[in-house]
């Protein structure tokens, strides 16, 4: 039987540590402050998004969010984040992308401070997670990932994990994170040649295909550990991955459903770094105004 | 028979365009300046120096070596880099490493501007290599590997590359440039198991292992492009990589020799950036002076 590596158990395990850190940054009188920013609305962000208000809301965080036209200027949308950087009262800023095509992303992304880059979408955020080194925040669904795969005991160490996918929020950052954890790595994408034959190789497979149940039969073998981070609009309203889950039944060692696993997860991350942001932050200001640096 | 893939004829195309840089460069006044920083002495990297100084003489550039006694002061050393980012007359900056332990690599490595960071070490330009942007420079070495495929006219589209080595010199450097060049790229290293198998299954195989002639017959298939990152001292006083080349032989379509394989692009590589460094740098100082930024 496929064993469900459920997102809720998983994040519970890492609100106990947030938890914790909230009531000592109550003691200073500080809440952890979430913005999140988006250009013009995008309805597909609306679920996750709600989630990571719930969760905010859950730990004691605040969540703040500002919706801006997709026509505002570059110079608008810098000064956005300028006041940002400024206002201590925020810890952390999600910047919901893509950003429309008239606006220099690498620009406006590299604008936010790194410890304010709770989803790990700066230079030196990137920069950290391809050293494997801690500077800025990983970004958030890669982090779930691993998060899912510690929570379970699932060890990495010389198997063999397949990355289908190489986007800068999920496949690169996870094959890292992998390689970090001495797996053997394997990326692939659009242009891999057969790719079921890769996938069944795995010992453990990460889809962030983007293309809903792309996933099938022919790209598995019996044991194998499979974590689905794609969420699509399915028929009847549902939500459906990109694995296809009755496919994996029975024949996957283990796999995170859709909806309630990797998404879920995501959100606990997000907000967990907001409030290890503000601990940072909070921490740092101590430290100056102390002169212990 | 096993094609050889010779470094000074890649090496040579190379120069094609750095040498006209050079002109351009000479028209405006400027020699492009190399500064290679030695904290302490150490034999091994002798003759990667020497191949370094023969190619900026070759090519017009100039260069400085400053050797530093390996009991120096972090501030000291911080310094001297901040001194060499100060000074307009030298362009690029190679500091030899790994550095002694009572240094902390991280902050030194990040003093240098990302613009001199000719050999590819400072979070930014690490971050460009991650994300397939041009900021900074990437890693010599592996960018060597890259000029010899695309010289040679090796297309890496939908390929099996493996790469042995996870080094952020070698490794992880030119798995991210052999998925920019949509290779499906497998990350292999020390607690990798089975690696001769997974060796095998590659089209194009990347030998960063820092082992003498550790790839053997049981490592190759038939008509497999393999690229030889070590050197290291064999019997006799020759050099041998970690390819045993004499097995390689009838079984590949294509190795670097060693010497006069990779190695010999990579000290070409690295004087291209510090000619192109250059170019950056002088472009840049005009712009600011006719306010055209």
């Amino acid at each position: 039987m496929t064993r469900l590596l459920k997102g809720k158990e998983a994040g519970e395990a890492l609100t106990q540590k947030a938890r914790q850190q909230v009531t000592e940054l109550e003691k200073m009188g500080v809440t952890p402050t979430l913005l999140v920013i988006h250009v013009g609305e995008d309805p597909g962000n609306l679920s996750y998004e709600k989630g990571i208000e719930k969760r905010c809301t859950a730990l004691g965080a605040a969540f703040r969010r500002l919706v801006l036209p997709s026509d505002l200027s570059e110079e608008d949308l810098l000064e956005v984040i300028r006041k940002a950087n400024e206002d201590r009262e925020i810890h952390g800023v999600l910047l919901f992308r893509p950003l429309p095509p008239h606006l220099d992303a690498r620009r406006i992304e590299n604008a936010l401070l790194p410890e304010k880059d709770v989803d790990g979408m700066t230079d030196l955020s990137l920069a950290g997670v391809f050293a494997g080194r801690k500077v800025g925040f990983s970004p958030c669904t890669a982090q779930a990932c691993m998060e899912i795969l510690d929570y379970y005991g699932i060890d990495c160490c010389g198997k063999h994990a397949v990355v289908i996918g190489r986007s800068l929020v999920v496949g690169k950052p996870a094959a890292m994170m992998l390689l970090s954890r001495n797996a053997t790595v394997t990326i692939c994408h659009t242009r891999t040649k057969d790719l079921p034959a890769i996938a069944r190789s795995a010992d453990i497979l990460i889809a962030a295909a983007g293309k809903p149940k792309i996933i099938g039969k022919d790209y598995m073998r019996n044991g194998q550990v499979i974590l689905d981070v794609g969420i699509h609009a399915a028929e009847g309203g549902k939500l459906c991955g990109d694995v296809d889950g009755e496919q994996a039944e029975g024949t996957a060692a283990a796999l995170t459903p859709v909806p309630g696993g990797v998404g879920t997860v995501t959100s606990v991350v997000l907000v967990c770094h907001v409030i290890e942001a503000a601990l940072r932050q909070t921490e740092k200001r101590f430290d100056d105004r102390s002169g212990t640096r």
